[in-house]
């Protein structure tokens, strides 16, 4: 049901043909959809701007394609994440001008043009093991309209190669930490800028890491209270909260 | 070592008394604190116009009231978190004009003036037992400097409640959820806003709640991509993210 | 905003004083509780003819008294779980007819007849030790409006005691099972029933028990496909949902 | 041993051959069997009208067509859960009227006549990830003989979408709620209906997900009180307990 | 119903006042209590020669003292486990010749002459906080009639404490272990002896002893495979089995 | 060192050419393999006439086949459990005449000759699914010269089939039961005979059973007091520790 | 049995009244306290020169004081840990000498005499809610020998602290690092220096930290590999294993 | 910035075209990389005289070796640890005088002569399945430069083999014990020597093992306080504290 239904049932009771109370008794049983529905979700992608996501684990390359390139066809920006290499060939018959990131596994299609990012965000990683989680962080922000800056191979147990990034996470709007192991890298980094930041722990570990839960746990009981935490390999929604982030501040 | 010993350790160059070589010898041992501590942490509180936070657990009242009002001496405001009447009433010995919010158990001191807050932040909570922690958050946030909302007895279970709120939810910069049980109220509430959602598991609950682990995992696994988490009742760190995120904003 | 409130907008319309245009804008903003509200939730206790219901766990005695003395003071039957014996006393201070049921923690109040139960429900514990919450399911159940069997002491181990009572299971139209330490007793009279069976697993037990979690587990994976769970130590969930099932039956 | 032995025994008794006591002996020593076993549980799936079920995990093709070509012998209708496609043509060489559900998992054959179903009872899941396990159970809840309702791809993210649901969901006996990653939705859908919810935690996730855990225990601790739970990913388990429900109602 | 009710109906064939089909009718209603029941359960204790055994945790002393002297009335010995001080005060108010065994907290009772013990068992523990658990089991074995060896302070870091009681251990029948901590010593004990090990963890530890977990867990693991495991603290319980075990040898 | 060399040091003291003290001095440097080994572990396996066991699984066909042949060139009997079929083809291309158990996945050996088994034990098990860990038992009992009575397919949500076998169980010198899901069956088949239950999880089941865990807290928080555990799955296990049992018993 | 039985039997031999067999068949009974106990483990703390320690939790105070005064008659130094004041009250009336360290909880009396430390090491702790732990550690390094230099209030939020701790760290022969919350100080420490770093996760935190779980997860996944983690709290333990290493050293 | 960027700013002050306030400003601004790095960490393997190590775990093998042979192009000794066989040869192809070491998978190259070890050091462990492990840590700590005694196939279940290597334990300077299943061995070993001992919990065991937690929580509650405990299955880490321990003492 559309605004064109209500707006029908409203002229009918200004024709005289609907009496007020019969139109109540109809608007009563519309489903939300058609009453509020619009003001709350309907096009929210396209109204704030923002590419629309497919979540490709557990769906077949040729899924991935169809829905692609149907999202593809209502005008917007679109990006596939968790996507593998088969997806993408998949993908690419049907666009030939999508584009795949390897390392963050995401193919990704603009068709919106392109403004400039704002930003900045940094995206922050321990290890070379990190970087698929993110970059997946880094290239989803980009395709958020975000200016990222990427600063890898920076763990705690090498203070030094961090510190010396200084300017760069000083000028960070937020700040998105990808660590894995004993996910010590968001509160250290926390305690060296004044944003916020969203820390997202990887699986990368062996034994009592347990896929993450040892990083997940250090990220929760950071000392430093500006770190905030997503689930396990959430590179996509680390980016996600940080665009949420730096465009909350753009409204004020 | 403060930045005097430096200054003499230059000037002395300058006097012809040591040669830049010996003095580099010097500088290169010189702990971290002297060359580079104010730049990053040192008065960050006093800077950022943020107040001083004592966690109160595990503290003894004297123990409270002795930190708070040497960190009252120190000229900025200052809050306990975690504090219960005892520490009120040794802090109030000695601090006569100090303030105790009962239900958010926090101890609060301002003699910096009062600016208007920014934001609007909102806090919302599901059930009165969650009151206690959306109360440390809010109660933090407007020391922190915020314009807090507060949003209760909200929960998924009777949705009409949650809907009616959607201008005040619309207007925040960013949203603090405290959700104990299934803690399915901060994706419900990041599917209505286009802000950065903060959420705080509470250890509200029984049997299969495990003390706030239903709640987290529940949260860490939203649906709705623009959550991040923090941890199991800490109102004070959602807060304080709450606070990172609008300043970032400021910034800008 | 109530349903006047809407009334009085479509009357305008009609007398001519607001276009059906501006009258739409006027109800796209109106919020849900308004529009769909009642449709949904509001009175659903009134209606369903269930009574209200106080958790008062975590809640002072004053508090307790206070919200049930509103609440009947509204009209219906209300009962509070998990009231301790101090709670009854600040209740019968107020409603000197209020009820206390010792074993299962529940102080009720009747205002609005006596019919007679629908049913029956069997509600089956194995140990003594799980009275209390087998009788906060059987009491709940019975202020639910439900006709109640109560079978005790029928454990795994002795299984001629359970088979004894194969009549009155028989006859049940759900079948309520509390059993803690290994849990099995729901997946045994799960093989002996007809009927839906919901678990509840206790508290009961030591070591390995954690609290609950072995008997939980051990009904999530019953072999006797009839069985549903709820929380640890949940007897009035599952009393509720048992009368859900009877009310279900009425309805066709 | 049969009624015949017993039947024997008795009509010795008559004869004189046997004295009371005696008899009282052997019978003692009867297994419970052939005392009591037809009573409880003996041909339970053909009295009811059920269809016998195969749990196919862990057998090979070759053994579920087998036990599937015994069952039809035996005159019911039969269904195999979880069953690749190598099973299904394994049933199909020595059924060619079997019938493979290709979402669900299931083979099914009826040879006992259509009759209309019973209910209705609506299933009802928030992704397309949870398909699979909601089509498990729509297709038992068929092969059980109940009328069933699908409402897919309503997530808690996007209220909207499941508030325009509100009248199947309103006409339905018993609701199965299938949802991976938090399991907010059974609690959401729990506010909406005066029926019992069985809440099916689904696989579905990654990270804290932990394999549906973050799920079973958001559906455990559900603040919606008709809110029952089953076994991650137990399809087949939910559209038992409903056809139980619907049944039960049936009897009454 | 009772074996007098069986024997009249078998009686009233007899007189040819029933026939034998209608007595089966009958008797196929009875509960199996009537049919089987004491074959299998009734009177075990006493036929066996065992104890009554009273669980005492969460029972008030005084319902304590009421189970046990009924108990007691009914003939055969009695002992109440997990009884505490009160307890015993209360139950020696009406049975003054009852004694408590103060480490084991068990009260314990005997009225049916003193048979010498069969075995012997030996009960080892480790240090001396494991030895309520290792005196509630060989105080238990003493009332179930077992001749108990007593092996104390013998932990796994200093072995040559164990070694020493190699006669001990190699003359025992079953080997009760109990131990906390890492929970090594059964796996130790098992390499020492020919005989079954039934291996209890106690709760004695701190940290990653959850609670006796880590115990559990090794005993579990164990490398000696005639080791098997009971709950945690369940001292009572492997007496119980080592008596099992005796008892199965005498029968032979 | 061997028994030899301590008796030469003897010899010298006897001739006259080592002193007692230096031959102390000499014993006591000893390691302990020469001075107690012998009496503790050598040759145990021989001596108690039990066969020599490899664990295959993480074993290459090659290493088993080797060291299946080694072993069987010591004389004994000989099995290989968790040996796949591979395994056993390596082993036959050397022993022609080793036999492999399918279901049970034990190649075995026998060369000592055959005594008639001593016991009996009951292997019993509720699924079909439970079956490989039953065989494994039932199997190594053989070898361990036990008589075994097998009892499949008697799960608790049908427990007639159970109490039909109550003779066989009533035989039994201990029992071992095998169990997955909810792990129930130990302690009903507990409450049903005088005998040790050794109660064995099995990892059978998927979603909340998590491998096995279900059953094995079921079985460790078993109501009926004769029941201890082995590790999931531990099939091998629960047969040793059966023949510890009976052997106990044999030597009284 | 002692060396001078041995040396009895010796004699005896030499004596001519014992042949070289018989002696030999008494060796092999002897208990292998009497053959190797004294090689081993006697008197290995006196041999060591450490005190001898009593583990005083779940021991009354005249227990503890009982243990205390008949270790303090052996000789050597002893400590007590864990201790409460009544505990020292206890041991202060039989001993007036011994000493309480109110931080630490521990009793300590000196008897020995004083050697100076050898070392040093580094006992490190993030909080002051750490400092119970970290003295524990401090305190018993000091009574088992070592030189101790404490470095308090160095968390990873803020480095610049910690850093200017760099000589005091780097004399070092092994760091103790005491931290709760998400443990990341040992794998910070462990990239400062070139010593065996000993981390001891504290029970410090709330919420997610499960009591320490979440730090010791966190130093079990350090990314910096030389470091190795004690049990929870166990600053007692990491005292221990700072003394072995520095003693090791010693030996050289 | 290197040390010449510092330097330049000295000598500006020295030639009077800086004053020492603004020098201060600008060292003040400098990155920590700059000021103190090099004390740190720099070159911190080639100080130390320690090879590079290349964790390969979800890296190619030509990843593996382009790392590797830039490592060795630097001039140092380099290992690369969970390495395949895929990744040595590829490491082969380019640098034909590496060498694998099939059992540690571990990948080593040197270039900087052999010097004789010191220590030594032995590496423990209890089966053949542990082997793995106890090689990664043998072969790495020969390439750290340590003397390494191996002992195997020394389980708790048969002490004699352990004690018979009492002297080799003796002397070593550290231990290190890598276990599975219950994780008891460090505890005995513990108890055996005056050296500290570095326990490795391997992933070997099935069921209640849980992939090593079982090995790990029982070695984190060792009973011999001379234990400390590295990650699952992390030989490595065990290795490199072992060098540490060594090392610390070579300082003294």
């Amino acid at each position: 049901m559309t605004r064109e239904t209500i707006l029908e049932i409203l002229e009918s009771i200004q024709r005289g043909e609907t009496s007020p109370a019969d139109a109540l008794t109809h608007l009563a049983k519309l489903p939300y959809e058609d009453a509020g529905f619009a003001k709350i979700d309907h096009h929210r992608s396209l109204r704030l701007g923002l590419p629309e996501v497919i979540y490709s684990a557990g769906k077949t390359p040729t899924q991935v394609a169809e829905i692609f390139s149907r999202m593809v066809g209502a005008g917007g920006d679109v990006i596939a994440t968790r996507a593998g290499e088969e997806a993408f060939e998949a993908v690419r018959e049907v666009l030939p001008e999508a584009r795949y990131h390897h390392v963050a596994r995401i193919i990704g299609f603009r068709q919106t043009g392109h403004r400039p990012g704002i930003g900045p965000v940094a995206v922050v990683c321990a290890g070379t093991s990190d970087l698929p989680v993110a970059e997946e962080a880094a290239v989803t922000a980009e395709y958020l309209g975000l200016e990222v800056e990427r600063i890898v191979d920076v763990g705690v147990a090498g203070l030094h190669r961090l510190l010396a990034q200084g300017d760069t996470l000083g000028r960070a709007r937020a700040v998105v930490v990808c660590a894995g192991m004993e996910g010590a890298l968001p509160s250290v980094v926390g305690g060296l800028v004044a944003a916020p930041v969203i820390a997202v722990p990887t699986s990368v570990g062996y034994g009592a890491s347990f896929g993450g839960i040892a990083a997940l746990l250090g990220m929760l009981n950071s000392c430093s209270p500006n770190v905030s935490v997503v689930n396990i390999d959430n590179g996509f929604g680390a980016a996600y909260v940080a665009a949420m982030i730096v465009r909350s501040g753009q409204r004020g």
